[in-house]
């Protein structure tokens, strides 16, 4: 691998604000870049880092692994400037958007239109923290690639499978699904049965809905829907929030 | 109260940033204006409309709530582009900051140096909506009435007592706390107590340290401390998702 090379690499003016639908995404600060580097390493393209930035044991483990991988490091605070918005980031991991198939024989987290880059970022995180690995993305939803997603993530997002599809009937249809056996979960405020009062299959998908709107009302017809239940003193929990209670409770279920 | 009056609304010109040091806070948004008018009518001082806000049902309610009050809304945009980073800002109402006793017969969230005011304005909406209403802030802390935690929280502040203490031992001994058989859940990753192992009791401090640092070691001494165990495939869960998660436990084990 140490002869890795590629189109931006040889350009080094090539630094764009990223967009949808490029190629390449950035991991934004280093706790994302050593998750790129450690997980991806084949898709990591360049790796730059900032001036100010204070040399120490992270940098010396840094430069170990780019070494490792053929990645020379590129210290150009241009790149910053360009790419995060964030005072605190010194490092900048750049790699190339890839798409993995999920696992049908394990639990998924389904997030029907999600609409905003952080509250997928805090998703994928929690979903890494309670093990679940696979997440399904019905359009239209936030791009998982956007650097906000990735920082928000922690580089959670380069431990999981993450896969988008054009509408929950073809997510259901799908090998990525094996809908044979598997128990769906759909989070509604209309739904009966209460979170915490039976336990959840293991092999199941927890569906959520858009931050503002929810699940529209058809997915009561879809396996069993859940509601947590909350005072009538908020309008609804915010979901991230949704999901990370759901998955508390999915692990808890685990063990009874 | 229809002769309301007070030095901001004698002085028209006077629309400034908010500092933490500032008498008056602000709550941007049509939602949290209707929680401070309808919670604390007699704390609001001033109620700001944008020209482009649509006029129906929630203006006409407004201005109901606002006569009623004593209160003329004024129509004034350069208000929004002083107080209001974001775009879907048409209503803002401005009012005097307050500080409440704690009710020591009920269970509290303590947030230790918390920093983040997008975090706790999170938190205060979840604590809302599991039915805790009263939480105590160790300082330092960030401040609960910057305008970026009471849009956070949607409102939900107006609904609850929050008081700040200069430390935890301040926070046990005060009148606020009632120590004597209340029970304290410091949320550490040292601890050895897993969330959901044993039903928490009711009457209780819930207790979480900074988004950084988490708590210090000497709360392992402090009642029983409890671990949200996870995967050790992230280094936490992020502080309104842990204080979520625990407060699901806590409102649970309330119906065992």
């Amino acid at each position: 691998m140490s002869n890795k090379k590629n189109a931006a690499q040889n350009n080094p003016a090539s630094i764009k604000t990223y967009k949808k639908d490029s190629s390449v995404s950035y991991a934004l600060g280093a706790a994302p870049t050593f998750e790129l580097l450690k997980k991806y390493p084949e898709k990591a393209t360049r790796v730059f880092v900032h001036s100010s930035w204070e040399r120490g044991a992270a940098s010396d483990e840094l430069f170990k692994i780019c070494r490792f991988i053929g990645i020379e490091p590129e210290e150009r605070d241009k790149a910053f400037s360009v790419l995060s918005q964030k005072e605190n980031c010194f490092v900048i991991g750049e790699f190339e958007k890839y798409e993995l198939a999920l696992d049908p024989s394990k639990a998924h987290i389904v997030l029907v239109n999600p609409s905003n880059s952080g509250n997928l970022g805090t998703i994928l995180r929690t979903a890494l923290g309670f093990g679940i690995y696979d997440i399904a993305i019905i359009r239209p939803g936030v791009d998982v690639f956007d650097p906000k997603t990735v920082r928000a993530s922690m580089g959670a997002l380069f431990s999981l499978r993450v896969k988008y599809f054009d509408s929950f009937e073809e997510y259901c249809g799908s090998k990525d699904c094996g809908a044979t056996g598997r128990a769906f979960y759909p989070f509604m405020l209309k739904a009966k049965l209460e979170l915490g009062s039976s336990p959840l299959k293991q092999r199941c998908s927890l569906v959520f809905g858009n931050e503002a709107t929810g699940l529209p009302d058809s997915f009561l017809n879809v396996g069993e829907s859940v509601i947590i239940r909350h005072s009538n003193e908020i309008d609804s929990l915010n979901l991230p929030m949704a999901v990370g209670i759901a998955l508390y409770e999915w692990k808890r279920s685990g063990k009874l």
